[in-house]
């Protein structure tokens, strides 16, 4: 995957000729110093052919982002009922990590560019934030019948992008040479760990915090050396069985 | 609280002035129309009085933000070994919402105003950001010595942030009419209940996900109606005593 290459085929269409123009001039010349004129001109295209792929110059260094948002709102919009709804997002969030490592080169120039760029880093977080919304306008449909749910939805949507984010910032720093795929499972599956399980009693139910009773779970907590009567005693108190 | 009004006070200070002649202006006017010779010639006082207090016209729209995150610093830096990191960081987030419900009327305003101007999203975003890695830079350090730390703190930022937002907008479109302080406990009440705690082998721990070994602790999920041999032999079986 890391030995990939972020240049153009031998004949591009226009959008990746423009893509391909515009990151040339922005690691020669600079992203603030390079013109939507030098970029076309190197494309050998003209202005209206830019607009009409690229709404601004900030768009041309994601072009990506909008493709794989509509992946991720209709993987989102196909899912069943019986899929388990942290799982679900967790997967749909695998979509954005596969655009990345689908051209580690082009993904590592970007990343380095970003973060040079005050209003690429503004651009990005605001990609982010959809992408957010849309992960937890799913949850927040699949948690509607509970109280509480927002909250959930909102809260499991900002830990599912924030744990992607980091394996793959990870991916990035090692320029694209560590394995994304594994980096990423790691971090989502952290989240599914803290939040994925539905049933009451659980600490990621808002309205079954940790320690408060549950209807037909219990969960014990014990020392790894505490002998077994005392766990047996233990159970059956929390069972009022005892 | 919600009684309190925006009006500013009989002399405000000049930073004051400005702040209520541009609210004054962008809910007459529209916040794109009006411009910052504009809320200057309310105000009465030159446009370089202004760019000393605001280097942009979007920044008066958040005219405490900066305060705000350099309390939030403050705070995180004060903290004592003692301190469990996770309420730690739901104890800065609080200084935010107490930001905003030391004004509701001017919270709400905004609120309003930020949801018509995509700008102004913007601008929000990249302020929620600075919050995010300031309590994230806090958790990275208190968990520095443990695999998965980063991973850990930028997750548990994430949801805290997202915890508190999802109050602060449940309070927003009240109109500022239901107590803040509670919808926000409740918030992130949540959160702790799904990270708060440092035993190994809790869920929240990334190295030692639900239902895996731990060191010293053991976790055992159990239906409330399983036989008691059911549950005897599944603690022997995760502890390899079986």
């Amino acid at each position: 995957m890391s030995s990939s290459s972020a240049a153009p085929a031998a004949k591009p269409p226009m959008r990746d000729a423009l893509v391909a123009a515009a990151f040339q001039l922005f690691l020669e010349g600079g992203y603030e110093q390079t013109t939507v004129d030098d970029i076309v001109a190197l494309a050998g295209v003209g202005r209206r052919s830019f607009f009409r792929y690229f709404p601004s110059k900030e768009d041309v260094v994601f072009p990506d982002h909008e493709r794989c948002l509509a992946d991720m709102t209709a993987f989102l919009a196909a899912s069943a009922e019986e899929d388990e709804p942290v799982r679900r997002v967790c997967d749909a969030a695998r979509l954005v990590l596969r655009m990345y490592a689908e051209n580690p080169t082009f993904s590592v120039q970007r990343y380095r560019l970003t973060k040079q760029v005050p209003g690429l880093r503004a651009y990005e977080l605001s990609v982010v934030w959809r992408y957010e919304r849309a992960l937890a306008g799913y949850l927040r449909g699949r948690f509607a019948d509970r109280a509480g749910g927002t909250l959930r939805a909102d809260v499991v949507a900002a830990a599912v992008v924030a744990a992607h984010n980091n394996a793959l910032r990870s991916w990035l720093r090692s320029d694209g040479e560590d394995d994304a795929g594994a980096a990423v499972d790691h971090a989502l599956g952290y989240v599914q760990a803290a939040f994925g399980h539905e049933a009451p009693g659980h600490p990621g139910d808002p309205d079954h915090p940790r320690g408060e009773g549950a209807e037909d779970v219990v969960v014990l907590v014990a020392r790894r050396d505490a002998p077994l009567w005392r766990v047996v005693r233990e159970f059956e108190t929390v069972l009022g069985r005892g």
